[in-house]
């Protein structure tokens, strides 16, 4: 079985697909065996109470037919030091060669059931006991921080001064770790200590503390806790794509507001300030359908000062002209245009977060986490984040999900199983209103 | 899902069974649906590509089908904090149900099915990779030490110097903890060092060192690593019942006799030192056979011999005699006895260990598990364990299993596949001249 | 160095003796070179501000010759790896030489010059800085546990299972470690925690909780926070002979108050429950004056009263009875006796506490101890330690000191300077009382 | 005292000097006690015994008298939290004030009395026993990194990956830290191992590993012993101004090459790649000296040579040329100057090492360290370090101390006793060449 894993592990890409591909289809359950099974079935001949016991015994063996003998391999597996750690990197091959190849359908079929039995197995295995809670600081090992570093999806870490003030003072950054890869950062959280729910994120990247709490009467090191009543998870990322499907983040943020509350005990506001991976590319679908004249998205109005300030001619050059000027961060800089833009654009990604779904959930994936976890759609903020990934993918528009813990469990309920998104009524109107011009 | 648990737990043992019971047979798998979807298995009349990926689709549905919902409810279990071990816990009330009760036959299937998925479950989470092995000292926590010396059941703690004592100089003590219960032995292995392999328990319990180590050059708190080049395992427990038939033990053993290695780079000899549990209950049916003449145990002479020191006339009288002998430990006392069964008994211990059977494995569970392991079947040696218990399981007979871990690999699979018993010579000539005399 | 470590530490009692007073006297300082420092002396007809400069070169150069060679000894021995603590035990040693022999006065004098010199040291090596404080808990290492165990001197643990309580819940355990010998407590401090001062050992070592606390609100492994507002200090050992004369008691009392207030933030009482070594001896001495006539100690009424239950005639047999009363414990159970003595001893023991002096401090080692720390002598306890060890030294009685940290560092400055105790005004009255009565 | 701390940090650099003189006049000696308790020498006529034991007690007397109250300030001073870290910085404080400042004589001895109480006192404290040892990976807390790479005085760092290759395979780094401020390293050492004794930087600092180790056969992480036996100290730090004179670097050296040793037992040279900080100052005083005429430093055959490749007409200009060339760094581009110079520089070089002494000691500071721990002078590099600090420093040359176990402590009391140099055949030779020539 150790072989087996150092040969895999030597082996390049496509040699690794193909390792899959035969591991899936060689070690996939044997139809014969459970056709087999299926006509010994206990028939109702026998007296009933008899017959319930050998329906038991028959549905057994059935389930161990079904089994298909790779789980075997992947047990077999786990039990090597670093084994489990194998099998996370291996599923992250897996997830590749089933999204980025043109496979025949049996071998996607294969590879499907393939991941599905990892994908249980793993989601076994990172079980919330086996997980731990570590706050990360400037006295934190070196290789560690570096990692924390590196992962950094949302807002990159652009040297070590910037990665000391993430750990440092009015921060907070914790990661989930599990006991079969103790130096290895599952989750990583950031979060940043104020006394108001922020608008943007230069408050929280660009200064030490928030602008709003008074310079002087803070000193370099330490915090005051009497300025601190709010915390703002401003990053969260998950690191392995080996557990994708499998929630951390949703445990990582409730141990976490657990500690916070524990540390400050007069803590009294939770939220994120988070991006909007989707909207421009929603958006711009949208700009080319209203081309088209398939849908509404602006008001007269909106369409007026837009050619005026666009300059351009017609309603299609608006849509034409906007989706070239989302393409590049020129715009920002031309205050008409941002004035201009800011409420039909509010009121798009409003109805863009509230009102898109897929398959019954939010379109856009950062929200459909926080609405799983029970959070809700606080309040959408203009010119949030400047940087060019914020601008390439919201027009710098971010978000914040607001955490009540009371009512957490009870939303996350009422958003599975009814798809409502539980939102404040700021970001309900801006939705509506959108909807009614759209629906217009 | 924790009000559950927390139900669970103020239950008495009745109500416990109850429960159980409850939990087997209501959230047992739906016959029905199982039934309706093995009739919606894809027919061959579809092209063969296509029928292959709808037949893998088809067994995915089936194996969600014939899982029983309790697998949900225990992986639901193990997400709350202290999940894992309120399962381990429950197994164990679930194992003393299973064979204390008198269940309706229905019953007992559904609950073989419920321990089937519990210990699948627990198997998977008591996997390698999550278990650590710790050397305890007498500077380990007292409550470990605590929890050491009560769990402690092959030679049972005196007190608090012995317990001191079995942690000192000349020995080592490790245990493996799981991850999820850090601070819970789950397996406890004694070592002794010395410079053979010991013959008696009185070498290993009464001394702090082995007596064939000059006491002179031996400074109190340290060891003298010249003398060392054989480890004795002489006391291995498994702590935990609910994980009955998960296997622990083995791979303790395995990372041990690595750290002993690293420790000792000249360390050449690796053996047990152990009990015989079901040696003398073995004997009395044999004895009761051999009374009624169904079967021979001792030559002709050794009953002449045993007549006379017993003061008896007759052999059946022999038999019935040493019946009763062996409820007390006297006869231990008694020289002329003892020196007469030495040989008979050695021999028939011999047959007892090397040559009975039950489905496939060794009748006694202690050989079994070490033949599993790879050992040996080294050498028996006569009144090696004087204690009361060790008289009344064995005669005081004790067995070294000895560890040539080239080899172990290899006589492991060897014992697995062909049942074959891997024995020294002397072992092997004592069970065939048993065997002889029995077969008679 | 090393080698003259070692070779100390092979010699017996009475060869170490000799080999610190050869010590004391062969590397003492020079006094021909003292003398010729003395007469090179600036003087006064060279300029003043030269002459300044010259007299401190002057006064450096025979602080040096002052300096005697032992000293750069002992420095040097620290230096080596466990040598801080070889002086600690070299110290031990040095101070039962100086007590225990008959030695000539000048030899008494160099022995006395070495001890200073070495505790002057000590007390630098000893300094708070390096001291760390650490709570014993049963999850502490079990040799840490074992050695709390063997040097408690004030109430003897009788078992592990007592040791376990000690640490338990209502219960804390803490000590002083130094850096240079981490595994040695050189202080232990046990407290008890409680919601009112208590007037007995019984409440504290009998019970697992205090009697006051109802029994079927606490569960058994843990605390109930809002039933504790009262810590009592009712131990307080020092484990080093070699570091007599060197405070660490009170350091210890003040970080354990510290980490007390930042567990319970409502404790408001601190107090200890202490033992009066030196009374039953005093009172013995009292008792031999007043029988003589020298002294009055009791009113005519208790004489009288004393008379009829001690069934003796004349005043001075009563004193020659109790005298002899007291070296055994039997009459604690003669109730009327004890009914009788409760007045006029704890009168006494008042007096003895409160009154009486040896060199401006308090006769009493505790007393002294508590006084300098700046703790108020508060209450005193009848029949407060039935034990053995209590009823012989202090006729049962024991003492409350009480923190009241606003207070203490004043009290204690208050003590050190005016000789006064501060005491409540119960402990004044019956001081005064006994007073009254002697001086008649 | 806490207070007088406090208010001593808030101090700027002026009002420090001022505090520090001021404690050094006003809590001095007390001239006036130190002449009366001189006129009460104990006198000969008292009987002879006796003397004694009054001689020593008057010397204990005056032992006390001449300590200057500051003592007793500073050991107040320790006992706070923090409080001989604060003297460590005070002693900063106090070393600049006396080395940079006119001061009066008188204050000037008044503060050199202070420095010499508070040097004393410091090397009590930073006794070896109190100091520990850590070595320092990439794991380490990421704050001590920063710490090790901001001090690191004689290579620096460049960036976090010069500082993750300094900590990375192949390379020690080991930091002392003292009990009380555990977080501060008070000296680093920095290590390379290898194979051979490296005669350049280049060979340490540009590769992760020596030149002379194949690089296939390495893999990343790791390191393969069999191609160590060399450790060679490239870089050592002192990091507290406050504890100059105090010794800590060669505890260091020894504790670490007990800890190589323990590592890698095959491990056989021990050396350090050392700058020569005070050559080329040295070197430009000769150059004057013969530029007048009053010594000679190179052969005539190396005055023609340089007088043609530095294109000047007599041998004064060639002197004056080289000084000027030596302030900056382009001559190490000339190739025909190099060559030129590098025999006579060689040669002065190892007669500055060997030859020139100030009070007894080598005249170079790092030889001086390396010579006092019992180093043989073993090698010099021409074009070691061609870093603009080594070519500054020393026209790039370095040198090799070799540590021989063995021989060390005899080395060094040679050294220490004699001052005579222990060197290498190779390092003598060159110094006598150099010497016949400057004494010609």
């Amino acid at each position: 079985m150790r072989d087996m894993c150092y040969y895999y592990s030597q082996l390049g890409t496509d040699e690794r697909s193909e390792f899959l591909i035969h591991m899936a289809t060689s070690l996939s359950t044997n139809h014969q065996a459970v056709q087999e099974l299926i006509q010994q079935k206990p028939q109702a001949d026998t007296n009933s109470v008899d017959l319930d016991a050998q329906l038991l015994i028959w549905e057994d063996r059935l389930r161990h037919a079904v089994q298909p003998p790779h789980h075997w391999v992947f047990s077999q597996v786990s039990r090597l030091s670093g084994g489990v750690k194998f099998l996370v990197d291996m599923r992250q091959d897996l997830l590749s060669t089933l999204f980025s190849k043109t496979l025949d359908p049996s071998n996607s079929a294969a590879l499907k059931t393939l991941d599905s039995t990892l994908r249980e197995l793993l989601s076994l295995w990172f079980t919330v006991g086996l997980l731990n809670v570590q706050r990360i600081t400037w006295e934190s090992p070196c290789n560690m921080l570096q990692k924390v570093s590196e992962y950094e999806a949302v807002h990159p870490v652009r040297n070590w001064t910037d990665l000391k003030r993430r750990v440092g003072p009015y921060r907070r950054c914790f990661i989930f770790t599990h006991s079969c890869m103790p130096k290895e950062p599952l989750v990583v959280l950031h979060i940043f200590l104020t006394n108001e729910i922020p608008d943007s994120m230069a408050k929280i990247l660009q200064t030490s503390r928030s602008s709003s709490i008074d310079e002087t009467s803070v000193s370099k090191d330490s915090e005051d806790p009497s300025l601190i009543n709010t915390a703002i998870f401003y990053s969260i990322t998950s690191t392995q794509k080996g557990l994708q499907g499998i929630e951390l983040g949703n445990y990582l943020i409730k141990k976490v507001v657990h500690e916070m509350k524990a540390e400050f005990p007069s803590m009294s506001q939770f939220s994120t300030l988070s991006p909007i991976p989707g909207f421009v590319k929603w958006l711009n679908g949208m700009m080319a359908r209203a081309q088209r004249g398939d849908a509404h998205i602006f008001t007269e109005t909106e369409v007026n000062a837009l050619q005026i300030f666009l300059e351009v001619d017609s309603s299609p050059e608006v849509y034409e002209r906007l989706r070239k000027l989302f393409t590049t961060n020129g715009w920002i800089e031309e205050l008409d245009v941002v004035e201009t833009l800011e409420a039909p654009l509010m009121r798009l990604c409003a109805y863009y977060l509230f009102t898109e779904k897929r398959r019954n959930y939010t379109l856009d994936s950062v929200a459909n986490f926080h609405l799983k976890n029970g959070a809700v759609m606080w309040r959408i903020n203009w010119l949030a984040d400047r940087s060019p990934r914020g601008l390439a993918n919201s027009c710098g528009i971010m978000v914040n999900y607001r955490y009540f813990l009371e009512e957490c469990e009870c939303n996350s309920r009422t958003y599975l199983e009814t798809m409502k998104v539980i939102a404040s009524d700021t970001v309900t109107f801006l939705a509506k209103a959108a909807e009614d011009i759209i629906k217009k």
